[in-house]
């Protein structure tokens, strides 16, 4: 049976890959008044005086809801709410097997963003945080960006910052294998989509150098016409020189090439423009360029999406740790220097001297990745002031 | 230690009634690729394809969505929606506990008609069917109504309906005990809340007699003022006769009340004044009146809401049993003839020899009670073509 049909048969199996059930034993009537009425009134009064205490008397303080409208489905598009399910459930079962982290999945039945975010916002008291996934751009800024604003939870969209944050730390490592030195590197980022810009930006935040974003049209310069808000405001703190030009332009002497962008969109000569260029080349499932091409025209390390070749960039590093984190310390938000944290963390798993061309990046099941992250996440929202308790060691 | 510091114990040590757990194993790439990407874009196709779809490969098959305002929870009101979910995720711990069906806890934000039915609508495509609780009355009339246009799967507000058959179920076996004749009766419902409403249109459904809806102000006549949407609609199909008066002149003569009203409005001499009554005190935790009142008034068959006298009614003997019994067929809706079928099943649960004035309904705890109202509500559902699969028995 081959991969395609596996799958089909396993889904059909499994019927959900998420379950709900009991923490309560009801087997008697002695259970039942305790965990249902009378009992029951006793948790919810304490919760009516004091809101706060949703997090002790409930799954709201372990529990993360995984929402999509069923826009940006992987590489497939906005093929529906419903279509987009099996994958929420997925991402929902990776929050529990990687962090122990409860996450349930739902899709909203619109497009508007007014009715998303007004969705999205009217039931999330009843968790502890926000995962939004494969919501198309730039719709998805203005949904983040708003639900931010009105949730007292953290509101994250990890298309755009799960994968920032692993490149993130793929890139500090790389930069320390190959002696290159941040603050001057010049990074050319494709594709400026959800993924691209909050790259740009984490790229800014951690100090790599400037930032190039390039789309379809070559090199994006402040001040262009057609920019989504995203772009725009990636526009006024990156390309600090006001370049304009193609891919291939934007490539010459830069150090560091991230795309997030199609197949086969750079070449080998544009790689050997490079200098000694650091590749992270995520279009999936057939990368922007394929490694040994890349590594044939003189790139150093090389990165994709993929399982199959090293330096595998994988969202997977990053949301479960990231959420069980502020969880922990109960975060009203997730920042920027929260992400960059996150994004240290990961880098520093992986001891100095076992980094290598090869191997920038912890493995996905690499264990200690996920207390790493929630660790260091939550230590970040304490030295915020936007956790509501004290920090505690996640062990 | 009381009860009540004991169930905040047990709250603070379960952190949560409910849990998500995953179906799918996720110990290495191999599997990881099945259940999330590149393996899950299969299954994703298949549902753009077909929405039918969703129920074999997401957990929409087996899942209920427990939902609130936090209005009416329990006897202690208007609470709030945070303070509502240990209720809910209570409900959703028996869902499992009894009839293996999922159900997640959701509160909605908002008092406003409009925004409940839009937001739930939004995000019913991630369930199987929708359990509304504790919405206040009259606004739960219209929230189910229109919810019940807009999704096409079954919505069923449980403080309505699931209180409504277990007192049909009560019912229909009290007058086999007590020799009276179905279709003769004069029933006398005190409280015209949402449960009362409800239980007056499924005793007419299932051919009591004439049924008398009584309220703080007495017995409800058609074209009375001041009845809200559910009153009206049951006010042109009771009170058949037009009368007027007390709560007392109602029970002169009649042969059932049923109280979902307040503690002790019922005195031994209104008892006295029915004929051989069948009397069922549901107000919590203080009956309208207590059994041993309405016994020495005379009442033959006394039953109420509380676990320490004869004849409890609980909802816990209908929710799990009817939902597990739609998603078996995959109804698209919850019906009349439905709700009268779950009663009937519930009564029938208890063989004709073994009814006494003490038994009349099945324990909480009976377990043949969720197969007997699964298989009868999937029967009728069939029956009325509202099946999205073949029925095949329920085990």
């Amino acid at each position: 049976m081959d991969r395609k049909q596996l799958a089909i048969e396993k889904h059909k199996e499994w019927k959900g890959k998420i379950e709900v059930i009991s923490r309560a034993p009801i087997t008697n009537r002695e259970e039942l008044s305790i965990a249902y009425t009378p009992g029951v009134a006793e948790p919810c009064l304490l919760i009516a005086e004091d809101e706060e205490k949703a997090y002790d008397f409930t799954r709201k303080g372990n529990l993360v809801a995984v929402i999509t409208d069923g826009t940006a489905v992987l590489g497939l598009g906005d093929i529906g709410p419903s279509a987009g399910m099996p994958v929420m459930e997925g991402k929902c079962a990776l929050f529990k097997a990687f962090a122990d982290v409860d996450a349930f999945p739902l899709c909203v039945n619109s497009k508007d963003v007014d009715t998303i975010v007004n969705t999205i916002a009217l039931i999330s008291k009843s968790f502890g945080g926000i995962n939004l996934e494969d919501i198309a751009a730039p719709r998805c800024f203005e949904i983040e960006r708003r639900l931010k604003e009105v949730c007292d939870i953290p509101v994250f969209h990890d298309d755009q910052h799960g994968t920032a944050i692993v490149v993130g730390a793929a890139l500090l490592n790389a930069v320390k294998v190959t002696g290159k030195t941040m603050g001057s590197l010049r990074v050319v980022i494709n594709g400026a989509g959800a993924a691209g810009v909050s790259i740009g930006k984490l790229l800014i935040a951690m100090g790599f150098g400037n930032i190039i974003m390039c789309d379809i049209n070559g090199i994006i310069c402040e001040g262009d016409a057609g920019l989504n808000s995203g772009q725009e405001e990636i526009s006024h703190i990156s390309n600090l020189h006001k370049e304009h030009g193609t891919l291939a332009d934007a490539l010459k002497g830069a150090d560091i090439f991230v795309g997030v962008s199609r197949p086969n969109l750079v070449t080998r000569e544009m790689v050997a423009s490079m200098n000694r260029g650091i590749v992270f080349a995520m279009a999936n499932p057939v990368p922007e360029i394929m490694p040994d091409e890349a590594k044939a025209g003189g790139a150093v390390v090389v990165g994709t999406g993929r399982s199959d070749y090293p330096n595998q960039i994988n969202n997977v590093l990053v949301f479960p740790g990231l959420f069980k984190g502020v969880l922990a310390v109960r975060a009203k938000d997730i920042t920027e220097p929260m992400k960059v944290a996150a994004a240290r963390a990961i880098a520093a798993v992986i001891p100095e001297e076992e980094l290598t061309e090869e191997y920038v990046i912890p493995s996905s099941f690499d264990e200690r990745v996920v207390l790493a992250v929630a660790n260091a996440v939550a230590r970040e929202a304490v030295k915020e002031g936007i956790n509501r308790i004290p920090y505690e060691e996640i062990r």
